[in-house]
């Protein structure tokens, strides 16, 4: 049976409304889920609260040690239990995962030259015959934001690249959806959505300034994905979580 | 094979070189473990740099919603995936979990009568089914003292109490030796460890006031979880965990 990859993020995390609603449509998809979730603005109105500013450099922002203990308290903790629990409600069997967890993603912290981003990891290895043998066993994973290098360190790691590189690593051995849920109703060309978005047609558009910043490494992600044998890959809207129609499909 | 359940809390918590100490320990130990974390004082000094404190009826804390995240935040993600890391570092596959996660611990909201606790629940039932399925498949289960009620709500709930009920309900169907390691070398008689407590003598010792406010309920629980079929109940100081010598052993 296809294993649901999705990712969940942005403004859907900080309401609970939203966030219960779009729950329950999760609870009546078909076939074995693994959910992944974004972080919100919970972790900088937490960092405000507590008078901690994460430190910018070039614009970006750095992972420092307090950062990296906001965000293990609000993706690892709040947000994470806080979907667990509201699944568990729904009659989902969920189980909220860090990398760190059943050691199911170690990553490595991204050198620090020439921008030191801090304790942020990118992935190195995701354990696909342990999260299969969880889905196998009935229950639904849902991860956090966070890895771990094997060596005692949480890692702050973005959830679009933990989605794709889960999808990559079921996808060896299993039927694999990719599934990317965010605030816009799907890749757009002005207020267009584009239902489907080829190679040719995203590096046109890369090009042309269409498609904008924030887009590109999740469309990069989910291009990879493709090549690498995931199924399908699609963009789109929250509200088209249970769905077939709406959004973006990638094509190669 | 018996199952160790082994609850640590206290100042250990706080302190990350002693923690990593006590990790080495636990990371040797042989058999399956099932680690119960309590909360030392991170999430009151999250609360005071947040400007929250935790109401106080009768010189009770009382659970609030802003107490709630607070111990989401410390306990199920900040102390819970700390472990769970520092654990993976020593080869132990560790599975950081809250009681909301694979549904392990259900309870239910305490009565605001006579005094209202707040989110604080009292457990109703541990699915030990799960918990040996994922001692099993060679994982250590970390339970962060998190409940849900099934309903979608955490619940703030007692680590030694989790400890006692994941012992009594893994007890029904394997030999279990319940642990609670703390901040004192056993149960005190004044400045002597006692190696042994009978359920008489400690009847007599909290008759005359000898044994103390906050080891009553933990005693309790360890007489309880002893006589519901666990086969060894043992409250120790954190120095005695790779050691069956020191502490004191609990006898019906």
């Amino acid at each position: 049976m296809e294993i649901k990859v999705i990712k969940i993020g942005g403004k859907v995390i900080d309401n609970d409304k939203n966030l219960n609603k779009l729950l329950g449509k999760i609870s009546k998809l078909h076939g074995p889920v693994v959910l992944v979730h974004g972080g919100g603005h919970a972790a900088t109105k937490l960092g405000d609260r507590m008078g901690v500013e994460a430190p910018m450099i070039e614009g970006r922002r750095v992972t420092d040690r307090d950062t990296l203990d906001i965000v293990t308290m609000v993706y690892g903790g709040l947000i994470n239990k806080k979907l667990a629990a509201g699944l568990q409600k729904r009659g989902v069997n969920a189980l909220g995962l860090s990398g760190a967890d059943a050691g199911i993603i170690r990553a490595k912290k991204r050198k620090n030259k020439p921008v030191d981003y801090g304790f942020v990891g990118d992935i190195t290895e995701v354990d696909a015959e342990r999260l299969s043998k969880l889905l196998r066993s009935g229950l639904t994973p849902v991860i956090a934001p966070l890895t771990h290098d094997g060596k005692g360190q949480l890692l702050n790691t973005n959830a679009d690249s933990i989605a794709a590189h889960v999808a990559m690593a079921l996808g060896e051995k299993h039927k694999v959806a990719l599934s990317y849920y965010f605030d816009l109703k799907g890749v757009m060309n002005g207020k267009k959505v584009l239902n489907i978005l080829n190679t040719d047609e995203y590096k046109e558009l890369r090009n042309a300034g269409v498609i904008s910043k924030g887009m590109i490494p999740k469309l990069d992600m989910g291009f990879e994905a493709l090549k690498s044998g995931v199924r399908s890959v699609r963009v789109a809207g929250h509200q088209y979580i249970d769905n077939v129609e709406g959004g973006t499909y990638l094509l190669l």
